[in-house]
């Protein structure tokens, strides 16, 4: 195409609004523009990286054999409330009434819609395996919408859902999409990681991230150094200590100390001039059981998903200050395991250890020479804390190291969880009913994008990876009036187009440096600079994007040289 | 693909709720599924044919010059009340609040988001023209969603906007998507014209509908037997007799008659046999400079936006009762134009005309020998009637003929309505800020292809333009249990896809009656049937859908045969 006739509305200055640089570049390079908190119009130039990612999207769908299709957008509350998710789903889900005053959403996601779709259209084991997905738009109601179309409120999803007769199928399906991601994200040219994920208000048993790498991620990833191991914070496991016994050290006495307005690890530590690893922090839950305590060691944070998980809960949440203070009869942040009735549940980290500090449950009092086992009794040990660098891997001797991310995809199993709500079921082969067991996968469209830009970028704009460059190459005449340099760059168009490359002709009558700066900013991988050299000369500039090569071609053999280039570099 | 691994939930039975034949067809041919009122999931079939359909549109658009991107689909209340629409649109326009108790509502079309976005970005004459679209969804909450995907509350749409310096340029650009229409319409393989309309709630100077012709269309289209005009029933004029003047034909003094309870057309000619054509229908509206009666023959019908659009008003409506016995001092029925002080408009049809009846303006009293320009002062003749079958064409000596048609495709030219309303503005080459000329023009996507099926059917189902079929050939082994066939049908379907042929492999193990008859009903093109004869006598069958045509091809020339058939009809 020809840049003068495209509309890319580049910007010299950073906007204001940007605090991520995938948010701040997309808006320079002229990709995105806000009409509202987290709802953007994606312009011409972003339309062109969006439809490449989702055409990468798409071929490996189709080549795991999923169906794509298109599902409504606006949902009627019925199927939401026979999954049981219309009075649980927070403010996010956007409810509203249409006008004939029925109740009626916009899709956040959609197992909703595509378990009641399939309910009436497959019946029997012959039509199962079924992966359906469509790529569309969802909206999520995001308290706080930032970084662009990062974490938008309207955003691109590519959304699959598989039904399966049985466990071995479901599976089997879990693998081919989990194997379609790889392949997506390969594809596209990004670094990433998949790893183990809590599965969250989506309900089911099992479930990955696909993490693209980039030290802006706001998610943090914990992958062994050793083995394959790799999880996202929520879900990273530890590995438990060899015995599980409390090892009879020696301890003194306990001893009360007065600690005055002491309340938080850093000031009773720093008073008592002890480590912070030799505090227990006690901390009060609302389970559905009643209240109990968590115990961690004081260098340690608590993990609420791997503490609800460990509980089989569906939910825990700090207890409110009234509650500590009825339990522990003592202000907040004076709370110890002494003479509690509730149930106490440590963390693996305290076991084994002795001569502790913990609060005194009395005001302005902290305990010294606590001695877990002699002192009060440990009701469960378990895995409840967040995995710190070094943690030791819960699969192999290694440690654990942890890095930061952008998730872009999620699988997960869901078991029978919505198909068993809605009566989702099919015949087997011994005509027995049977709930369909279900899986559910999701790309984020943009996010992918936005995440390519955040791991690939220098102080001159983006870096598209060649697969989902706006456009492959860029030709730039120096002077687009020198009608010599004009010849070679419109023969040089032609050429690349005649072999189906994706080119950019900057035909603008503007200076060489405006059109450098506009070609780098908006990442285009390739340019191909014609100056007055390649008239008098018959050289021409090719330069890379990425690692900023240059090579002095002749003309006659330029256009070649750049196919090569590009065939070797998206295949 | 193989039909076995394709979800396309065909049924027997015409399901109840389908109206028309592309809804009823759709729904058997497992296209589509309800998920609420106007609310349609579109299934793996019905998206082959969507996406079909839409690359087309999308290839001509980017051949036109126009520029793909995304727009938002919920859209902030505040633009609609800088356009002037939030409070006119009627309650299509769905409103809602998000979390933060901020305005928002669906997007019916994009007038205001796109002229917001190029407000923003759109500085210079150097930027224009230009031409934008998107192929996206848009929310209509229809009073009476009906006919499927034809009026759906949730549709499909490619809606383009242009932006011009002038009005050569917004003519120009009209043009270019004149012809683009035309192209695309022509490639899906519809009959179709395109016809004046009514700008209606969009606005503007101008407007074309692209109406696919079919019996069982919504619409009437007005057209030319002569000459190439054309326009919808609601804009179509009707030529204006030659002379303006009353011809003074001798008429009777006038006469009161007693006609009661008598207050239709039917039932006062019938009382006083004479025919339609003899009697004047006496219409009170209110309009925005005060109440005016509207006078047409017994056997016209009154053209309201005709009515609207010869008197430059923005909308009028027929008057209520109290008006009307106001006005007339009689109930409603007896109105004549005898009297009235107020603005009488006559229609062209009762130009020279003498001798009529009218209403007495008093309970069960008519007039006879009604004689205009003696009896009472027409204030203003114009063209203000329906068009029928026969009627005089305004453009040449020929005469309209009535045909009925499915809308399409709509062009408008909008002028500056909405730049001038928020402000998008340019500045000219002398350095002056002037308004941007817009254009606005929507394709319904779905409806396009309802639009195919309601031209393109048969008792048996669908006939597909091959442009947009799902698959352009099936291959039906007659038994696939057989070796020999399935190993035939096999070898000509990798010949089919090595020739990049969209092939469908019925691999099902169902009896061939229950083959064709999903094949036929699903609309596909070509069959090639590979029965018993291609294993003893080496021959197949290749039927054409639309003609019923077969011929028996040797199995070695099969392929060949079916690639050049294919090639002829989609070129």
């Amino acid at each position: 195409m020809r840049y003068s006739q495209l509309l890319i509305p580049t910007l010299r200055e950073d906007p204001a609004e940007a605090e991520v640089v995938s948010h701040r570049l997309m808006l320079r390079a002229g990709m995105i523009r806000k009409l509202a908190a987290g709802i953007y119009a994606t312009l011409p130039l972003g339309e062109r990286v969006m439809q490449k990612t989702r055409r990468i999207i798409q071929e490996e769908m189709n080549r795991a054999g999923a169906q794509e299709l298109t599902l409504p957008f606006v949902q009627p509350a019925e199927i939401w409330k026979q999954s049981g998710r219309w009075h649980v789903y927070g403010k996010e889900l956007l409810r509203f009434k249409d006008r004939s005053n029925r109740e009626f959403c916009l899709g956040p996601t959609h197992e909703e819609v595509i378990t009641d779709l399939v309910k009436g259209v497959v019946t029997s084991y012959k039509q199962l395996p079924l992966i359906l997905y469509q790529i569309h738009i969802k909206f999520r109601d995001e308290v706080r919408p930032r970084f662009g179309v990062m974490r938008a409120r309207e955003f691109l999803m590519k959304d699959a859902y598989s039904f399966d007769a049985d466990e071995h199928g479901a599976e089997a399906s879990y693998q081919k999409m989990y194997d379609a991601y790889d392949r997506i994200f390969s594809r596209i040219g990004l670094t990433f990681r998949a790893v183990e994920a809590d599965t969250g208000p989506i309900g089911g048993s099992f479930s990955h991230e696909f993490m693209v790498l980039a030290e802006t991620g706001e998610d943090l990833i914990v992958s062994c150094t050793a083995c394959g191991y790799g999880a996202n914070m929520e879900k990273a496991e530890i590995r438990a200590p060899e015995s599980l016994a409390s090892s009879p050290a020696a301890c003194e006495p306990i001893q009360r100390v007065a600690t005055p307005q002491m309340r938080t690890v850093e000031e009773v530590t720093a008073f008592l001039q002890v480590p912070a690893a030799s505090l227990i922090k006690t901390l009060i839950f609302s389970g559905p059981e009643g209240p109990f305590a968590a115990l961690v060691r004081g260098d340690h944070e608590i993990n609420e998903v791997k503490l609800r998980n460990a509980l089989g809960y569906e939910g825990v949440a700090l207890a409110d200050e009234a509650v500590i203070e009825e339990i522990t009869r003592a202000p907040r942040g004076f709370a110890g395991p002494l003479g509690l009735t509730i149930p106490l549940i440590a963390d693996y980290g305290l076991m084994g250890g002795s001569n502790f500090v913990a609060g005194g449950n009395e005001k302005d009092v902290h305990l010294i020479h606590v001695h877990p086992g002699r002192d009060f009794t440990i009701t469960r040990f378990a895995d409840i804390r967040q995995a710190r660098e070094g943690d030791p891997c819960p699969r192999c001797a290694g440690s654990l190291h942890i890095s930061r991310g952008i998730e872009v995809g999620h699988i997960f199993k869901l078991g029978t969880k919505y198909s068993s709500a809605m009566g989702a079921t099919y015949l087997d082969q011994q005509g027995k009913e049977r709930p369909l067991i279900m899986g559910c996968y999701g790309i984020g469209v943009g996010r992918t994008v936005a995440a390519a830009i955040e791991q690939s970028h220098d102080e001159n704009g983006i870096i598209f990876p060649p697969a989902i460059a706006p456009f492959s190459v860029v030709i730039v005449p120096v002077n687009i009036k020198d009608p010599q340099q004009r010849q070679i760059a419109e023969t040089m168009y032609a050429a690349l187009l005649e072999h189906k490359i994706d080119a950019l002709l900057d035909d603008r009558d503007e200076r060489p440096g405006i059109k450098f700066k506009d070609t780098d900013l908006i990442g285009i991988p390739l340019r191909i600079t014609i100056g007055a050299r390649a008239v008098t000369e018959g050289n021409l500039d090719i330069k890379c994007r990425d690692t900023g090569e240059t090579a002095l071609v002749p003309v006659a053999e330029a256009s070649a040289r750049v196919v090569n280039i590009i065939k070797s570099r998206t295949a």
